[in-house]
Order: C-alpha cells, then structure tokens, then sequence
C-alpha cells in the first residue's frame, strides 16, 4: 500500500503544479435562485471539466452541501463519484469529535462518502484524530493555523502557541505517513516556524487570493522539505464570467504561476 | 423575543431537572445490523417517546446520522420534527468554520434541519462562532473544557490556557444572551475556573457516566450563577433491555438525581 502522502506527492509531480481546487459553491455567490440546486449542481461539473488537467485536488467543503440537508449530500457524493479516481478528493469537513463519534465521522468520509482524505479540528486533541488515522491509506489534514483573522485569538499565545501544540502532536501521530497540516497563506511567520517543527508533513494552504495571502512565500516555505498543496476556491470556481473557459484559464494561470515557483526546489 | 438563555432557564425550571439526552444511536450500540437504518429510527423514537417528560433537551450527534449519508440527513430531520417544540434540540455538530462558510453551517442547523441550538467549535476563533450567533434566537454552545482524555494536551497548558481564552471570547460574543460553553464533567478544577471568568453563561456538561464524571460537583458548579445542562447518552439510550420501560426508568433517575442537587441553588 502506497501512503497518502507519497500519493499526494506523486500527483504533484504527474501534473507538476500544486493546485487544489476548492468547491464551495453557494447560491449568493452564483447569482442564482437560493432554491435551486440544479444550477449549482451544473456548475459543480463546469468547474470540474474544465479543471481536472490542472487539479491535484477537489476540496469539496462540506457547509455549502449541507445546507441543502439530505438533497445537499446527495449532490456531495454525486460530484465526489464525477470527479472520479484521477483526481484526489479532500472533504473539507473539520469535523472533530471524540472516541466513538469520530469513528462515525471517519466512517461517513470514507466508507460513505469514499473521500481520498479529509480536514480534521485538533480541538478536542488526538482522541478526534485517531479514528481518521487508522484508514491508513486515507489523508488526514489537521487544522493547525488557519487563514482568518480570528484565528490569532484561540491558535496564537504563549509561549507555546496551540498552533505548535498541534503540529508537534501531528508528527507524534504520522506514524502511517498520512497526516498532513491545514496552514494559512496569511501567517508567513507561523508557516515557518510549523514547518521547522513538521519538517516530513504536507502543508494544505488556504488564504490565497481573497484572503491576501502570498502564493511565492507560501510555496517556498511549504514545499521545503515535504510538499504544499495549494488550495482556490472564489477566484476559480466564480471566474470571470462562470463559462468554462474563464474558469479553464484561471485555474491554468494558478497552476502555471505554481509550477514556476515550485520547478526550483519542489523536490527538495 | 426571549433570548435563548432565558428560554432554557425556563425549561430547566419547568421540569425541575437539567437533563438533556443525548441521541447517538449505532447500530454496535444497539446491536442490529450496520445498514438496518429502520432499527435505528424506531429506537430514536422509542427514546424520545420514553423520556420526553423528563428532558429538557435533545442532544442528537450528527456524526452518527451523518454515517448514512443523504438516508441518515433525513432521518436526523425527521426525528428532530418528532420531538417537536416542546423539548430544545441541540443539534451536536461541533462545526468550526470561518465566514462564508460558518453561514452555509448555521443555515443547515437553524434554517433546515430547525435546531433550538448548536455545538460550536472555537479553534478558528470568533469568525468561527458569530455566523451562528446572529440568529438571536437560537442557542449556541461552545466547546470549551472537553471531556475526553485527548483534551488536555490542546485545551490545557500555559498561564492562560485555550479554555480560559474561549471562556473570555464567549463571554465577549454574548450580548444577545444566546451563548453557552461545553464543559466536560471530568475536569473539576478547570470547570470551576470557567465558572469563575464566565459567571452567566449556561454549560452543557457532558461526561457523566461512561467517562466517570461527578454529577454532584459538576451541577454545584455549573448551576452556580447559571444554568448547566447535563448530557447523558449511553447509559439512557441503551439503558438495561432497551425497553420503553427500562429507558423511562433510568431517564427518570437522572432527573430526579438531578433535581435533588439542585433544588438547593438551582436558582440562585
């Protein structure tokens, strides 16, 4: 069995770019009815056909289905099953729950759901990790420092911040090389001093593009020594004017600006 | 409008117990087949039916609807339109998001599935909480001293530790007197200290029972100046033959056990 990671890092290199794409698609943000699934269920697979050459991964968040209930998690697995095997599929789900619970979670993402891997809160420490892990062939992306700006009140403080608390505790539980880290583009300094403490463990990297995160000083800090993948969602998923081909061209630019910075030491 | 808070506190007093049950029904706890969904929705309702005189509150975990997919979405909508408007829901989704996406999670508990309430999680900070909150009626808890072992290697630590700086964010965020905090029975010393830096915010206790917490303790603290909630799951839900009779029996002690500690200072 390959690991995870090794996976994850194999696709990087196949495609040769770091892009992971983000589906949250919301009615608001597609200027359409708030009724009407159908239309974000047509643009789901827009957004997927005209990406998937350029994709590492889909990053369904969870939120934007779940609002619909159960017609929403339909439509979750119905996207999960188009985006096929070729391309790996992250539930950005954060569930993070204890003992018994979380094995329902990690049983609704994987069993269910057949995610490749999947995004996990470290609140309630490793007891909500655990269960995620031990579908070894599964990914584990822990968060550790996130994007928003609120996030400087909980993850930041002290002389051991939680943030590094979580990291340290993601090393301890790599032992099947399948746990990787949810860092934000927005939090330079963090970002490396996480990866001096998680040298082996991928980075996930959200906050890039609305959020003002820096793209070049993201990659470079997470692709030192393990791999970054890099997640859009708004600047893909609603570009230009929503065909295929805006959306095509944006996710190429990502793609291509990615392997540009990343040809330099991706391999490192 | 009556503020979520206050409505509790009024439930409380009504039934003269604190009890919230938690519905977390698998089909390992039960002992039925694993996709024999039918047995798992005739037990929740033979618990709802059993208790709904006793509890002041439902806690379903969504996790282990959630197991089901789209089958296990309708049937978390369907026993929450069950237990109707008589007994709060507490949907227990531990959600944690920032922004946009916190609005997607509070319209699926509060606009579809109709929860009275919600479990939060705080790792992402403030972003992650007033998405819920701005419904002003509506309830919600967040996740502050856990219960499980786990917890203390993340929520513990340092001078001013991840619960305490929780504590102060929720006392912050609850001008519309619709915040609450979990607080785990298992860590006496750290409920206490939550009490003390939020002396009017209602707890939802878990950790009685299966994971040894003290209800005396726990009820003296967190009814001090406020109201607590306590969750029992399992030994209600797979009391003794699973009978209507034997559930009645032991949601019945609960409350009563319940009720005999805090007459002394429920009120105070």
């Amino acid at each position: 069995m390959i690991s995870f990671n090794r996976l994850l890092r194999e696709r990087i290199k196949r495609l040769n770019t770091n892009l992971c794409v983000g589906i949250d698609i919301s009615p608001e943000g597609l200027g359409t009815a708030t009724d009407d699934l159908k239309a974000l269920k047509d643009h789901a697979k827009l957004v997927v056909d005209a990406t998937r050459h350029v994709a590492v991964a889909y990053k369904p968040n969870l939120a934007f289905f779940e609002r619909f209930g159960a017609a929403g998690f339909e439509w979750l697995a119905e996207i999960t099953e188009y985006i096929g095997t070729e391309t790996l599929v992250i539930g950005d789900a954060k569930r993070g729950d204890i003992g018994n619970t979380a094995v329902q979670y990690a049983s609704s993402a994987f069993n269910y759901f057949k995610f490749d891997a999947i995004t996990v809160n470290p609140y309630m420490g490793e007891d909500a990790i655990k269960p995620f892990t031990e579908y070894q062939d599964k990914g584990v992306f822990v968060l550790c420092r996130t994007s928003n700006p609120g996030a400087l009140e909980i993850q930041n403080g002290g002389e051991r911040p939680v943030y590094a608390a979580v990291a340290d505790m993601v090393v301890r539980l790599n032992y099947a090389d399948n746990l990787g880290l949810v860092v934000g583009a927005t939090g330079t300094a963090e970002m490396k001093s996480i990866r001096d403490r998680a040298p082996g463990i991928p980075f996930l990297i959200p906050g890039i593009g609305a959020q003002g995160g820096d793209l070049e000083s993201s990659m470079r800090i997470g692709n030192t020594g393990a791999v970054a993948l890099v997640s859009i969602s708004r600047s893909i998923i609603y570009a230009g004017n929503r065909t295929v081909k805006d959306i095509k061209e944006a996710a190429e630019s990502f793609a291509v600006e990615m392997r540009n910075i990343g040809d330099e030491w991706r391999y490192n």
